[in-house]
């Protein structure tokens, strides 16, 4: 097999032409393939109709070498994609007996004994084809190979729900693709949070145009993401990746706070996890999507014993102590009511750290002294409080976004002094 | 202008193409076009390769009669679309002095005064081309004729941040598409709750075939959405939607929470406004995230006092006075806790309203008794407490989510009384 084979996405489904769904299946197995080394240069979008799927497919045979297809593998009139596929690379369709049998498994688990005969369909797969079995739901996703001139061309057909998808591609397709290819790739994810991409790559410039290990940019949003990247023949080959990561440290790494694929909340929580500390949090602006983030991810329970949205004043003052008098002459976006609210909700919850969020997320609001985006962050803690200003642009959204992110490191930086 | 006109989407972008970034954009075109009664075929998206491009542009101008494009008009060199736009459609790029005006003042706005030589680029536009100006950024729109065979096909250039994107399509390019047609649509859109798609379309399936008004599912993430469309001829034409939403408000006028364009938090919201009441939430499972979507919308400030998010069972018994007896005997996850929960949170916030949630979002903690997915609602308001329980499937992220909807759908349900 060639280390070159030249890929694409064609996504299948009429909700996606309408834009009544975002295609995220695109974005996921475009990144995928990227990991896997292997080159992708078209994505498209097209409705259930038979014959503009068929030039599609035909279209991206002529260019590409690996197609992947996801969508229209279900049991409905719509579902076309195994049908024309199979057409266009030539190929019958026939029963193909485990699928058939794992079906009739799958609806006597989730107990429905009706089953119709569209049901069926779902095991009617091209032959001959690598059958990849669905372990979330009923389409079984299946690898046709055709001919287009002196080229092999293959097409990995997959289903279009998210949950079945990515499985199936990660079990299945992943170890088949990188078998097709001898690249083997090496990477590690290098997580900043204050300082800006382009202030990131002027640091990292002479880095970035190295080309072994490569290290680029990689967009995440609200914080900025770098991959370091080692193209080996066999996994044998030494890592280069540990000398540019402390290369990358020792330029940036104030600004580091993961190294692998941990988000900050992941990180804050496992950072008390390992001191068996408690947190809390008094969120004003940001209304409980600071916890929410928190309590996004498994484990949180172990720290996490609770959080108050003080929106209104009079619940800042009686819940968490901050003096009438104090809100009255600053304001309750100032430094001062922030830190009374992280000592406050620090004794309310009788935690080891309490992190307080309080500011002008907009639209309303504003004032010239304190225009919309001014936000006072402030971490309680055994050794004292700190505070941190932030005056942010953008949304209501990205505001309350990114003062989730930075209350959540600012407890950080605590945790790892 | 004829009336069936048809579009397609090209989203340019090596972002898109490695997956760093999903394309939301291409949904909502898609969308928008649907509004407009334009019909689109096919998504396709590229990088920032003039060869690649350009074909993709040729290939759609053979099959389409309006091509919108997304992104690649900005500053740097890896921007390309203007240039490959003009070229294919046969137009020369001609210094357009109103846009090189725009782009130095944008700049002396922001305080930016070293304007490198790539930014006076974005004013280099085809001649002859509708410029739209960009009211979010440097980069103008532009739309393009060219001609293919017997049919004019127009380019419509939009920028890929979507902030400018969305801005500049309303704005400028969506009134022109409408004049391009003769079709109007009047849209109404239907959101139901406690119903399922499937059922609602079982109680709705003779409403569904009729021709005019339509009646159509919209697909929608975690609700029930309908569109009734009528197309007319001129804006004098009588409006028949009401008589279509009429009948379907009979049939299941039950699980219609809104008719129009808000969501759920907002409907609650503006309930309690009407009312002139306020609401506390104490959040369990779903950590601080109902709270975070009732603030996601300005004016939540209006009704929303605070809120508890009582992770640790500690913290139910403290601070919203759940006896431990109750814990212990029924456990945190259950109607009585529930019951408990609202109605010591309304008392610990002084509103008129609270609502409590409690159940096992996963992955860890179910029970044969209490599987993954139990989740027990309450909402105490001045005429006492009401409870609901739901038996959820799916991940921890779709039953917390789903949770918060119904949460506040119950409480939406005690205000509509």
């Amino acid at each position: 097999m060639t280390t070159n084979r030249k890929a694409e996405i064609i996504c299948v489904g009429t909700e996606l032409l309408l834009g009544q769904i975002v295609n995220t299946n695109a974005a996921w197995l475009a990144r995928e393939l990227s990991l896997l080394g292997i080159h992708s240069y078209y994505q498209t979008v097209v409705g259930d109709n038979p014959g503009r799927l068929a030039d599609c497919i035909r279209q991206a045979i002529g260019r590409s070498d690996i197609i992947l297809l996801t969508g229209g593998l279900g049991p409905t009139q719509d579902d076309i994609t195994m049908a024309v596929a199979s057409s266009v690379a030539g190929l019958p369709l026939k029963l193909h007996e485990p699928s058939r049998a794992a079906i009739a498994d799958y609806f006597q688990r989730i107990g429905r004994f009706q089953v119709t005969s569209n049901n069926w369909k779902q095991a009617m797969l091209p032959d001959p084809c690598i059958v990849m079995p669905n372990s979330n739901g009923t389409a079984p996703g299946a690898i046709l190979e055709t001919r287009q001139g002196d080229r092999t061309v293959h097409l990995v057909l997959l289903p279009g729900p998210p949950s079945e998808m990515t499985v199936m591609f990660r079990d299945q397709a992943a170890p088949w693709l990188q078998a097709q290819t001898t690249a083997r790739l090496r990477h590690v994810f290098v997580h900043m949070i204050g300082i800006g991409e382009s202030a990131a790559e002027t640091a990292l410039s002479d880095l970035i145009e190295r080309q072994s290990p490569t290290l680029a940019p990689y967009a995440s949003e609200g914080e900025v993401v770098f991959r370091i990247t080692q193209a080996v023949a066999s996994d044998d080959e030494p890592d280069t990746t540990q000398a540019m990561l402390d290369e990358v440290k020792r330029r940036v790494g104030q600004h580091i706070y993961e190294v692998g694929m941990r988000t900050m909340p992941e990180v804050v929580r496992d950072l008390l996890i390992a001191k068996n500390q408690t947190v809390s949090y008094a969120e004003s602006c940001t209304g409980g999507l600071a916890t929410g983030q928190l309590t996004d991810f498994p484990g949180a329970s172990r720290v996490l014993k609770g959080s108050l949205v003080a929106y209104a004043n009079g619940i800042k003052q009686e819940l968490l102590n901050v003096p009438v008098e104090l809100l009255e002459r600053e304001g309750a976006v100032s430094e001062a009511c922030a830190a009374r609210m992280a000592e406050g909700c620090r004794r309310l919850f009788s935690t080891d750290w309490a992190v307080a969020i309080t500011g002008i997320a907009g639209p309303d609001g504003g004032s010239d002294d304190k225009p919309i985006g001014t936000v006072w962050l402030a971490v309680s803690g055994p050794d004292g409080t700190v505070t941190q200003q932030l005056r942010q642009g953008g949304n209501r959204a990205r505001i309350r976004k990114v003062s989730a992110l930075k209350a959540h490191d600012l407890l950080r930086q605590q945790l790892v002094k």
